[in-house]
């Protein structure tokens, strides 16, 4: 089979998370390695009220063939909470539901990217937009992501050298990092985007888990035009429902991706829609968002504590303000794929670095996710790593 | 924007019938243009008593990031009806779960085809099926739809003179057609794709709404290894939940088209995976089918009668023994464009033949669907079609 497949895929990494999967989420794994939100995050009762609801009050609607943009209502509501909560000037029609957001990225590399385009990508980066842009064939150009975000001068450096198509950005609480954009970098990016004409597509799945409680919203605030925002309820509501929504204000972009969207599936499952909608609107969600910040919020103080406590004084670590990773630094040369074989025979999971750049470099960095372990679990998981290091070290 | 677009999606056309859908599905409009199920076939009270029983029993991994190729007691009943329904030796690996069936055509575009690969189709020819394809630039091989089938000699002289990457068939009750094939063409067709070594990609989402009680499966029974199959509940429990799937032998092929589902939308909707299973597994599945096609074919018999009643001598049109569709052919020379914006303005619609044909030919051929309008909306869109005749012959 493998002369028949296309190049595209030939060029298409399968991703490490999903392969270790079944080994990373036995029962007897503790396992920071998915990006999994905590189960009891999952409003259970609420979610079947919606669905009894809809099915009563919309019928047969809530079965059928829907159109390929999404139900009006869902996108009233997020056009609605955009203006209020980012004081973004958009409208229902400005938006597309998508099979979460995953299949967002598939729509923007199937739209943007010609073979050899250039594609900017922080790095590290999430892998899996490096899965989906893969698949068109791009040239990756990454840009080192600094604490306080992208490094500047090496990201007008690309925008001069190469005609970059678009620049994918987790501007909020990053995946697989954790870290945030400072105010002054988000204000240089957006100069950069316009000086350069440059798409600005902009992720923020995690962005309303602030364990601060302060918003970051999106670079693009006053330059919508030449930008594509993407966000999810996978991390608020169910990841399970696969719901995610693109805001692209550009008309002509719009209906290329509507196209995309209609040969990718026709459109999102209508009566996921009508639930979460439903959910959305009969329920206080910022009540249940605060819930899910304060549970993550001790849950990372608890991996963090347990790092210091454990960890060589050598392994560098950042101190996220919210989301869902912590991004670890072992010393120059020392391999995480190593630690990560040996954690795993130990039965712990993580993500050892190597995925989240583009050009498959070995990595002494690894990611570790801290919302779907208890704390006990999270001490005691960081504790098996931390004696490992003494055998990766000789 | 057009500058910036990729060549893909500018060489791949908008649903013809998603665009029309907003005018075509007003209340006050008689479609026979959507393809879309009878919403009294819907098992609504059935579906709701599942929900609330997964939700129930399965507690928050309804509501969980899942595994890319879907519930496993999903595909193993799947599986199962397989193997006794159409004697095939499936195992519950060799199924990936699909965002309905437009994702499995997007997959099998994706993994298999190199811009100017020769892709085989029945002409006319499923305009979803154009679509997906189309986003990956292949050279389209169209083979003519006789009433018993395609058109063996042209099959074959397509088969000799290009290097097919693989044929996309519709054997029962194909949509647009909804024609057939025959013992002898399955048999001829399954001998050349032998003979050439040519991927047979089976799509049947009709083959069980059989008028006549007889389901004819896949052509594909002996030679499963070098072929896809698909199937989805759309058309026998939801549409609505946008749940299909793939049948795929191959090893190595279905590892690429997994990793290539992972990176259209990570999996499908597991709540739908969980609703639906448990709706087959709970309720008379068969009882529920035969009602269906009881509906459709009285449907579909009032329609061929008013096109024998209304409709001049000269149209010609199919008796499908099945599925959802009829197709009409006008005299020569005659537009079914024309026809179509003028039923517009009478208030109803259909789908003239064009988007059907790869080239783009100005065609006189429709597609009439029966399944969504009540026998007196049948009668009525008929007439009105009918009375239009006179005015194109002008």
């Amino acid at each position: 089979m493998n002369n028949i497949v296309s190049e595209r895929i030939k060029n298409t990494p399968p991703s490490f998370i999903r392969g270790i999967l079944k080994a990373a989420e036995r029962d007897d794994v503790i396992s920071f390695a998915g990006g999994l939100p905590n189960p009891i995050s999952f409003p259970r009762q609420a979610l079947q009220e919606s669905m009894n609801r809809v099915i009563a009050e919309y019928g047969s609607h809530v079965f059928q063939y829907a159109t390929t943009a999404g139900l009006l209502s869902l996108r009233e509501y997020i056009a609605d909470k955009y203006r209020n909560q980012y004081h973004l000037e958009i409208e229902p029609d400005d938006i597309i539901i998508t099979t979460g957001s995953q299949q967002a990225l598939d729509l923007i590399g199937k739209v943007l990217i010609n073979e050899g385009d250039a594609v900017l990508l922080e790095e590290p980066g999430y892998l899996g937009a490096i899965q989906a842009f893969s698949q068109y064939q791009p040239n990756f150009c990454g840009v080192p992501l600094l604490e306080d975000g992208p490094d500047i001068s090496y990201f007008e450096e690309i925008l001069k050298n190469e005609k970059v198509k678009f620049a994918y950005l987790i501007p909020n609480f990053q995946n697989p990092t954790g870290l945030t954009y400072s105010e002054e970098k988000r204000a240089a990016v957006l100069e950069l985007a316009r000086k350069y004409h440059c798409i600005l597509v902009e992720d923020d799945p995690y962005g309303e888990l602030s364990f601060t409680g302060k918003v970051n919203g999106y670079i693009s605030k006053d330059g919508l035009e030449e930008s594509i925002l993407l966000g999810t309820f996978s991390k608020i509501v169910t990841p399970g429902m696969r719901l995610g929504f693109m805001i692209i204000k550009d008309e002509k972009l719009r209906k290329y991706v509507n196209t995309a969207k209609e040969a990718a599936d026709l459109h999102s499952n209508i009566f996921a829609q009508y639930c979460i909608w439903d959910y959305v609107t009969h329920n206080d969600i910022q009540d249940h968002i605060n819930k899910i910040r304060k549970l993550y919020k001790e849950q990372c103080e608890t991996m963090i504590q347990a790092m210091e406590t454990y960890f060589p004084k050598e392994v560098r670590f950042t101190r996220p303000k919210g989301g869902m990773f912590i991004w670890a630094t072992l010393p120059e040369g020392q391999s995480a794929n190593e630690l990560f074989e040996k954690a795993l025979l130990k039965k712990v999971a993580f993500v050892p670095g190597n995925p989240f750049y583009t050009d498959g470099r070995e990595a002494n960095t690894m990611r570790l996710n801290y919302t779907n372990a208890s704390k006990d679990m999270i001490e005691e998981g960081i504790r098996r790593i931390a004696e490992l290091f003494d055998e990766i070290n000789k």
